[in-house]
């Protein structure tokens, strides 16, 4: 059994006070114990900001950069080792390891070229200067400074490894020092690399710090310059927004939440064609990657009615290849839920929903005498409109298949239901349909994917996450914003609007 | 007795249920009721996202910039009437009255003008399109599209036409419809103007409606395409903020709130020269220019402790100038609070203030027969570091004036002990003392205004809000952010990342 450590006030923290125990979800044996007791959060928050904070804030964004680059180093030279603890520890797939690890190098290593870009200055200009005078004497311009607090990151269980290091990244970049708290099922690949960031001795002092375990009493001592990011369920995100604490000094608060992310097919996609490949494909993946634990994963998938059988066929016979098992296995394709609650939640979740349809393949029940797996479920609505089908996120490889009319804008009105999402997908080649389709979507998604024959053969997936482009959503999505190039700095940014005499304002 | 309407579902609804009573500050006498009974305020929102978002969101920015020419235009053509409505109703000097009522017809002539330079597309791009794939072929690019609710603007009492057409401005432009409640004191002013807004006739319907008196339940009614922005108190403010429907539905909210604003006077300035006389006239100009009763104006001015006298007497002798009484008097420098409980609150200010200092003019006690008056009040403070001139903002002609030592780190931080603020200026001919003071100051305000011997002769006052640049402030000061050019339309709009064919993304 390990012992998980957290990492504070410049040292290791050994496990203590209440005790959470993590199981491994394939053999449900137990494999580590996590606790926080004894931390003190106030002078966690202290050493943040007294020390993390002035040694980033006075670093340039090149020396940032370098900074997450020598993370991503430290953590790429580990790549086997926490491939292994991935799926030992996590129930994933080595495919769904490498997704969560890559994806957290790849991250890393581009904001990291993002501070080389953004080069020796220690602020951000936005905008150019504004006249405000008779002459240009008298002039304003927007800066962009760390703001003098600490990140507090309270992470989602699915990506231990990717969700912790793009919030870090931006952070970091930022000139903001970071507190780490994982997801606590999956918390040991979590404190695996989290000794590694810290191991590599990269980083100043202050800057990084992980919390094995709850946050004790941490929120109450948030103030005006903190922010505080958390990727996790609806319910806790709302608990987090109206603490009052958080309410009362103004601290920043960024949620990303559930999300019943749709996949949509046009009716000028035929069968055989390499768009309708695409959908199959990602809609697949979507389902069964990271056995369904995606924020980003698809929920929903609209067809036009008369093509419903035909995609039913397709995604059952496709569904039915890939193999669920244990993930050490080389053949396995799918692993098991995370956790029991996850088990409980999404077995209650299928039989929420097949309450509401067909269930096409799979269901809620057991498949495997041991471990926490759950089938590949696909579901046929009777009624598409039916808000079992767009009020609930069933966090699993489940999916509902919904019958539309084939009209753009009809498509777009149906996945607005979901009340908000991160991401929607849409397959047409025809452009007036797709552009039709994402401007009525746009208002209610953080991301709107198009796919036509012209992209198809070099698409990444929709439910894959960059750094490039903006991930969040608004409404049940938890109306935040992340990544997204330098846009995802802003959240640790204090805007300032800059006036004076020309030549004393910064270029 | 004026009766003060509502303009809701595209007619007037006259004043009903619990009425409050507007009293004429300078006299005391009541002058008009409001009341909100029997509205349905779930009907008022249906009515906006139904009729008045479509309608909007449906215009070009250039169209929507014509609306606000319209607007501008119809309120400019009653300018001289609405100015009196002011100095009748709130206690305004006619200068007070020009300033609130023309800072209205420029912000909304600014973003007429910035519509038309936006033209006719319907949403922004926020960037330039960005390879995603190995090719181009597959790209991504940032879209800005009108959210699909309303723009709910609580205001408050201190800006009648400006605070509520800055707000209204902004939303429109965006293509979001508005529901404007004016603070309760100044409601007749606010109901003046709504009645132009609406009477021109240029609006579409749903895009402005107008509630004198209480919100009644409409904030149980709000959704995650609504928004609502508040200008007032922090305390109410943190209970807007923390409201359970808009914490569970992320709605999103902006709060512009109490600032202690500062102004710092730099060792190398000598008395009698031209930044020294900027300083002290902007000190006296934030202080008794509408009553003090402006969230930009001046509460602590900063003087290195060798001047603090001499600064102290100028200042005091330059208040003594300051003509206090019946605003509708042509020699009225200063009119009254604008209602009975500022002036309570203004009075139990100046005497925490007076504990921790000497009063070196003005004071609590009454100085008028008649009318909600109190005297310019300039206190020096014992300690400059004592939390009872940093803590708590006293809305009124009130200011107290702190020794530093003349360093520009130490006056950055003295300003920050106010906890976050709007703006804070300092006065210095030496480009290092003012660089040095905003790169500290800059992450605890929203904007820091510079002040120097090269931009003293056409320099707007640091208490004058532009629409060119950003409003709003850290912390204390409510952690929103307002105006600031195209900045300002942000908060109305959804940013959705398109990720697709390049040939198929908006350019």
């Amino acid at each position: 059994m390990e012992r998980l450590q957290s990492h504070v006030l410049g040292r290791w923290h050994d496990a203590a006070g209440d005790l959470a125990t993590l199981v491994d979800p394939t053999s449900e044996s137990p494999i580590a114990v996590c606790g926080s007791g004894g931390i003190d959060f106030r002078a966690v928050l202290a050493f943040a900001r007294d020390q993390g904070g002035p040694a980033l804030a006075g670093l340039s964004f090149a020396e940032r950069g370098k900074l997450l680059a020598g993370v991503a180093g430290a953590i790429h030279a580990k790549r086997d080792e926490l491939i292994e603890v991935s799926i030992r520890s996590a129930g994933t797939t080595r495919g769904d390891a490498k997704f969560d690890i890559d994806g957290a190098i790849g991250t890393l290593t581009y904001y990291a070229g993002l501070g080389e870009k953004l080069g020796a200055r220690t602020y951000l200009l936005d905008g150019a200067q504004v006249q405000l005078g008779r002459t240009p004497r008298f002039s304003g311009v927007h800066l962009c400074v760390p703001r003098r607090g600490v990140a507090v990151h309270v992470n989602a269980f699915n990506f231990p490894a990717w969700g912790m290091l793009e919030k870090a990244a931006c952070a970091l970049l930022a000139g903001v020092p970071v507190v780490e708290k994982p997801g606590t099922p999956t918390a040991l690949l979590a404190w695996r690399i989290a000794r590694e960031v810290v191991e590599h001795g990269g980083l100043p002092a202050g800057a990084f710090q992980f919390i094995a375990g709850s946050l004790g009493d941490l929120l109450d001592h948030l103030g005006p310059q903190d922010a505080l990011a958390f990727t996790g369920s609806s319910a806790t995100g709302a608990k987090l927004r109206g603490h009052p604490n958080l309410v009362r000094r103004n601290v920043r608060v960024n949620i990303e939440a559930d999300s019943l992310n749709a996949a949509v097919l046009a009716p000028d996609v035929d069968p055989g064609s390499e768009t309708f490949g695409l959908f199959v494909n990602n809609v697949v993946l979507d389902m069964t990657q990271k056995t369904g634990q995606k924020c980003t994963a698809v929920r929903r998938v609209l067809v036009p009615g008369d093509a419903l059988s035909l995609v039913r066929d397709e995604l059952v016979a496709a569904l039915a290849r890939i193999v669920v098992g244990d993930p050490a296995d080389k053949a396995t394709r799918m692993g098991p839920l995370a956790s029991k609650s996850q088990l409980d939640d999404v077995r209650a979740g299928i039989e929420r929903l097949a309450r509401a349809g067909t269930i096409a393949c799979g269901g809620a029940g057991p498949i495997r005498p041991q471990g926490y797996f759950v089938a590949p479920t696909l579901i046929v609505a009777r009624d598409g409109r039916d808000p079992a089908f767009h009020a609930e996120e069933v966090f699993g490889p489940v999916a509902a298949l919904l019958p539309y009319s084939g009209e753009a804008r009809e498509a777009a009105v149906l996945v607005n239901l979901g009340g908000g999402g991160l991401v929607c997908s849409a397959y047409s080649n025809d452009a007036a349909w797709n552009q039709a389709f994402a401007l009525e979507a746009a208002p209610w998604h953080g991301r709107v994917w198009l796919a036509s024959d012209k992209m198809a053969e070099q698409a990444l997936p929709p439910g894959m996450v960059l750094p490039q482009m903006v991930h969040g959503g608004p409404g049940r999505a938890g109306g935040g914003e992340e990544l997204g190039a330098e846009r995802g700095l802003s959240f640790y940014l204090q805007r300032t609007a800059l006036q004076g005499f020309q030549g004393h304002l910064p270029t």
